[in-house]
């Protein structure tokens, strides 16, 4: 079951890579700056997909972990500015061949903890042969600053001694503003910039 | 004009890569033979697309590059077997979002000089934000032989002093022959070979 | 002059990467954290080469090119945090192989408009058959906050009109304290979090 | 123990691949042909680096897996002309910092079933840090024409149920003798047309 919907997955992922490509070298060769700093993407592996679909009660194959399981395929748009996330958001909502099947705005409204990031939920096409199937992939699109403070949130997670650890999960929501500040200056002073010749 | 015309030439040729990378996964998944060895491209020089478009008459502009010159984009895939081009010609026919304009059977029916290859011009859609544009691509299937004996065959073209030498000639005319013949052999031994457990 | 010095100084540029791989590959089969975020490289151009020989009223030609500009072939290294930018400049300048020229820690001692970066030159042996020649390489080692900084740094340098703006290098000073701050508060948690299993 | 062994062996085919990049890029710039078509590598299993050490009755740890097999590293450079494995072959006996273990000319000496290729094992030194070891390649050079062959023949070795088929044993020998006639027929051909501008 795994191996035959990571080809889907994959080809997900693939199609939404080969339209952020296209963007990219549209923008440069138009002299238009690249929105994008970097890309990043990752399959559920086969374990988490399982666990997934056990919490959800539902039956473990190939339909369900494609059908009921949005965040299997994920990929992640890293921009060097604020500006530059909400653009590519609303790029990416624009495909006719696409489906927009979810959309949370956490940089508008941030989680509790101080996550920030812009999550879109897409649908996509996938053509094998003469098959065409839809698959789901999660969208995250954010600054290279809420993307570092997502890292070491992250691993504070994997700790398992760690959860009561009030000092920590303070200082991680006062540098979660402390970057959101950085992210608004980085950007006022690139429009200032942005205005000269 | 050029630099425009790159970017949609370039999709164009992601987009059938995409698609021949999700058919050698699913087989590989499927333990069926990969019929692929490798794959190559090329997108056609600036000035070998002026110099085609001024052959031809036609004024010198994005939408004559992209409409008129049918090789502007070319992808070559390499095959072991001579089946195996013939089913790969066969899987890209029948695609429902790309058109087949042009077929050319070189494997059937070599050219004088002894050339062999499978030929297709596939019109590609590429999206770039809410813009489709249909590109053609030239799409050539062929054995490791018959790519082999075409790139030594090339390498003549290049010679200008080398025109009358019709020994050279009647020389790569008998190595086609006996490459075709090899290809034959192989594909022989290998559906005996495939035969066993 | 130019083609011959490329394959040296991308070969010098292949030789560190190479090296770098080895270190992080090495660090995860230990189940150490990979001190590097990513890796970037480039080759002066053509251009800029002349002009930096010109400027310093030197000969142009290969043997100078090589020899009397340090920065013809440069590496950047990204690291998560403080700690791992001095880890890994310390990592580099163990090799035997290769000798360090020159070395300035611009993060104790910034630059006055805020430039912080862990500058290494290294002479690095390049074997192409038979030859083996010494080519320079300039390694720059920081954070991903000091990398964005310069970035938008860089940006300015690049406006002809922009010079006495004194607001905006105002902006861009207080920013990179506010980064320098950041990148320590990051680090610190990391700090407290590796204190638990 | 074979994680160990992972990075160091993938070491020495890295390093050996970037002297191999390095030799194809001066021949570029040269405006001399680039001797080689493509290049593959592997790693032996960790299954079948255990199988070889018990086969030889060596106890299974580190320090074996990298001085008692020689081929747990594996590179396979493919030429298009005869000549060019002659010349690879040469070059990379010449480098100062690998020795020369093995040399094996299965091409004036093919094998009884047909087998042609050029071996080298290599002796490679990996630097990780301050520690340098030396790691053993097994280097195989060969046209494509043998690689195809090879192929096939290697998929026959597969097939548990077929030793007795005299048959095919015999064709592929046959095919051998073919294909080793072609490879000096192309080359002969091309040399015809070296000699013109």
């Amino acid at each position: 079951m795994y191996k035959d919907s990571i080809v889907l997955l994959e080809g997900a992922i693939d199609e939404i890579k080969l339209k952020l490509d296209l963007i990219r070298k549209n923008k440069i060769i138009k002299n238009e700056r690249d929105p994008i700093s970097y890309i990043t993407s990752r399959i559920k592996t086969e374990e988490s997909m399982k666990q997934k679909l056990m919490r959800k009660n539902i039956p473990i194959n190939l339909d369900n972990a494609l059908n009921k399981v949005y965040d299997a395929a994920g990929i992640r748009i890293i921009c060097s500015y604020v500006d530059d996330v909400f653009e590519m958001a609303n790029i990416l909502k624009q495909y006719d061949d696409m489906e927009v099947i979810k959309e949370k705005d956490y940089i508008k409204n941030p989680k509790s903890n101080g996550y920030r990031s812009y999550h879109l939920i897409l649908k996509v096409p996938v053509n094998i042969e003469r098959n065409v199937k839809k698959v789901y992939v999660e969208v995250q699109i954010r600054t290279i600053a809420m993307d570092f403070w997502a890292s070491l949130e992250h691993e504070m997670k994997y700790k398992k001694n760690i959860k009561s650890q009030e000092m920590i999960v303070n200082e991680l929501k006062r540098c979660a503003d402390e970057s959101a500040t950085m992210d608004i200056d980085m950007m006022s002073i690139r429009k200032m910039i942005d205005e000269y010749d």
